[in-house]
């Protein structure tokens, strides 16, 4: 027997009507790409993509198809995800610190037919239109006053082209599980995979975004995503702020410390989030400036692991609680977040932030659990670690094309190539690449953890910790390490250093001295390029 | 195109294992109705709700058969809704204020096959129970130490009726539109309509409440769901709760102020709803006693509109913030909630109580309307009043059996059958029953207003407003009056009292002094009695 509820899809373009209609004056600001500081409301921004829609709708386009972007966050590009999803197509982000063959190989993939691009980027956009033959249309994110000359065959400004448009449209139906959006993986190894979301599970992924336990967001607060769009949806929050009518600011191309700042303090930023390393530039700014937070309150970092110093700066120096997170891109991307369960609520100090170092537990919406190599669960004792697994309604099934099937099983667990334990309280921490894990006499053990306590010695600028084959134990840890400018550190020295603050077993077997270790365009170290490199290493205890 | 995100249907048992996996050690504790505190947790809940599940089963209970419960607010109440929803049957709550044949009436109505009643209603059920022909299982919610003598044929205990279970069982698969619960509605006139919840209309409306500018609820708060699991699934409570990970606290069957206060206290409470008569209840002891609130923080007040002199007693003599919330059966229940939007975040005292009398705004989830008797929509003023109309997931789109085809329109619109206005901020106020509005030369009146003011004149224990027959102007008001004992207040007297304070329009025709003023079952006005008895009243005016 059904109930008889409401049929009521859940669709993008509701949370934007919900915003114009009972938050309609809540502000947008966005420092715009052509330099000044620029306010809309929501009640404004929902006219202008329906307008968006209607010119798409005109110029041909029609469910399903790709629409990308390549733009900063703004409210431009807010209008643009609105109005692409609100005629069933699909917003395509792109991501423009990747290389350009990158990005041609991943647009020729999606069969990207329209882009809209800010003007920063048509420079780069200009190398790569040639090579995707799908391209019909490419409107730059600007006015006719700041169009440039450009080889982009047919290029329009956005404001021209919306000037075409009276906004009399109504937004389409169809079904909750169309696609609205699609965002590539920047994996380290292979071809990237894209993520395709569905609209009911970007208002899903909305609604657990905002929790009280998950970011917490309200009305009265003003939300500065700092994670661009183009990172995992800006981690939710083009649709969650609307979603309960917060005040959303937009910092635009410029992400330095004190541009970050400017924001933070004109707009009385209450709530921002973004990756370690622009929280580094922000401490850096305040501490060499002297400046205050009065009105932050709230800070959501993840992306990569949150270094234990910013947490306590932020909280000690600022009195700025910080919520460490993890995600996905297949995972929309919210996976866990580190708020205080009752358990650790009362915790203070080192003890809080031990805690905080963890990522955190997953709302409902993420089921999650760690497996050993057989697919067998793993108990949940904080130190136990195996493959992460995750199952969920904001969560990827499979990858556009058919790429990485053996990431999806068939109880339908996602598995995230992360190694990870959970404690007995729910509290996940990542300690690993699933394929970065080092597995000697069938143990593993994590590269990271010895990384982190190599660059710790004094004169070790990087280090990477990789497997190579050992006969007796498969695989042993072998440290390789860059020392820094002019100091000659010896294996001896770096070895005596990390002896008894690991397992005696996880000590690695040799030390490696490297001028440079190789990264990905994305900044992370390149492990594949290591295990070539060493991969006929012997090892002195082989 | 459709995305390419995982089939996680919104099943309500996902709630419960979330709660069990996520937040195991949280307790839920209840006031027995055998009389002590009885705790329990998320992790031994789900548990017991598998054998209740299991049991069902093997006593013959299939997805779609209704469960009936009446039952107060306590753990094996929580436990019994699990287990009924896990197997797909529907939990279906009855209201035990109700008359014996009414619930006669809505259990045939329903088909009940099966009932968990609390030992307070055995005596209830066994005036029911011979006439109720569906009726197969009779479970008594308690041990076979408090198993009383009982007339109900097979009657069993369900402490060994639950011992027969092992708890190896698994939630059954199904579609997130199968019904999960359902209620009936106690109208002031005609039968009582049935309204079926489904599991996805569940699990977004639990979503909905517990976000933060709707209850605001956290893993970190002690949330005391006063409002009765029969009334309206305590507004969500029951699910809001096990999803968020919150401490749980059941009154069973005590609702009087000091068996309150004791919850309050000695469990910590930070969160509490119910309606606003509870809460005279509890002030009143708090008044006699000179205790304080140290640990409550939120509460939300509806079922019918707040007092003003509630929401100030708490905010301004205990430091607890009121959040005045309406809703309807047929809405899960929740549609508007009067946190503060950043407009009015600021406002104190009489400012802020001004805004604290309307019901709120809705959330994403809920869009709202008010329409004049032609469907036109009314603007968004603050005083122009209309019928309120409403649309949504977690909203009817019919009653059980197909009565009350009226009150939907093929929009999606469901007619509360509210009169309201909305003010430029999004803040609703109920002005009016659309049935007990006064019609009055084309323009509306609200008998509420009248009733309200009324009511303040020192002689006037009750009064009533309804509309009767007028040659020129269609209907004009009539004040009904039940003066308090010994007070013998004349019409000029009241109608003097009244003047200037409502429009000129809207001042009564006549007055007329009864003895008593007929209610119904739930203690509101029968204005359908009144407006029978006082059809052919002579007035005035005419």
């Amino acid at each position: 027997m059904l109930g008889l509820m409401q049929e009521w899809p859940l669709l993008c373009h509701k949370i934007i009507d919900h915003a114009a209609r009972q938050h309609g004056n809540r502000e947008i600001v966005s420092r715009s790409v052509e330099g000044p500081i620029v306010r809309t409301t929501y009640r404004e921004l929902r006219q202008r993509a329906l307008k968006v829609a209607q010119m798409l709708e005109r110029d041909g386009f029609v469910l399903g198809d790709r629409v990308a972007t390549l733009a900063w966050n703004t409210a431009r590009h807010v209008e643009a995800w609105f109005g692409i999803m609100g005629i069933g197509a699909v917003y395509h982000t792109l991501n423009p610190r990747l290389f350009p063959d990158q990005l041609a190989w991943i647009m020729n993939h999606a069969e990207d037919k329209a882009i809209f691009v800010d003007l920063t980027f048509v420079p780069l956009l200009e190398k790569i239109a040639p090579s995707v033959k799908s391209l019909k249309k490419v409107i730059v994110l600007t006015d006719a006053a700041h169009m440039p000359e450009t080889s982009l065959p047919g290029a329009v400004a956005y404001e021209d082209w919306l000037a075409g448009a009276d906004g009399d449209f109504a937004w389409r139906s169809f079904d909750e599980n169309t696609a609205a959006g699609m965002c590539y993986t920047s994996g380290t190894t292979g071809d990237p995979k894209g993520v395709l979301y569905s609209h009911r599970s970007n208002v899903l992924h909305a609604m657990m975004a905002a929790m009280p336990d998950a970011m917490g967001i309200s009305s009265r607060d003003s939300i500065l995503p700092v994670v661009p769009m183009f990172h995992a949806n800006a981690w939710g929050l083009g649709q969650s702020a609307p979603m309960i009518g917060a005040k959303l600011v937009m910092p635009g191309g410029k992400m330095d410390g004190a541009s970050i700042y400017e924001l933070l303090d004109t707009e009385k930023v209450t709530f921002t989030a973004a990756v370690p390393t622009v929280w580094l530039m922000l401490l850096q700014h305040l501490e060499e400036t002297g400046k205050k937070l009065p009105y932050l309150k709230k800070v959501v970092i993840g992306g990569s692991a949150c270094p234990r110093v910013i947490t306590k700066k932020f909280q000690e120096n600022f009195d700025v609680e910080v919520i460490h997170a993890w995600g996905m891109t297949e995972m929309s991307p919210l996976g866990t977040l580190g708020t205080m369960k009752p358990e650790y609520a009362g915790l203070t100090g080192d003890a809080r932030l031990d805690i905080q170092e963890k990522q955190g537990y997953s709302p409902f919406g993420v089921e999650m659990k760690v497996t050993d190599d057989e697919n067998r669960e793993l108990p949940w004792d904080g130190k136990t670690f195996g493959r992460l697994k995750v199952r969920g309604p904001a969560i990827a099934r499979a990858y556009y094309g058919g790429a990485g099937t053996e990431q999806f099983d068939t109880e339908g667990w996602f598995d995230t190539g992360d190694v990870a334990h959970i404690d007995p309280n729910g509290y996940m921490q990542i300690t690993d690449r699933a394929k970065d894990v080092i597995k000697s006499g069938g143990e593993w053990i994590s590269s990271i953890d010895i990384e982190n306590l190599a660059v710790g010695h004094p004169d070790v600028a990087e280090a990477a910790v990789i497997g190579v084959a050992h006969p007796r134990w498969d695989e042993r840890p072998l440290l390789i390490v860059v020392p820094k400018a002019g100091k000659e550190p010896s294996k001896d020295d770096i070895l005596r250093f990390m002896n008894g603050k690991i397992a005696k077993w996880w000590m690695p077997d040799d030390v490696a001295f490297v001028s440079e270790i190789p990264h990905t365009a994305t900044g992370k170290i390149q492990k594949t390029a290591l295990r070539e490199r060493f991969k006929a290493y012997a090892l002195p205890t082989a």
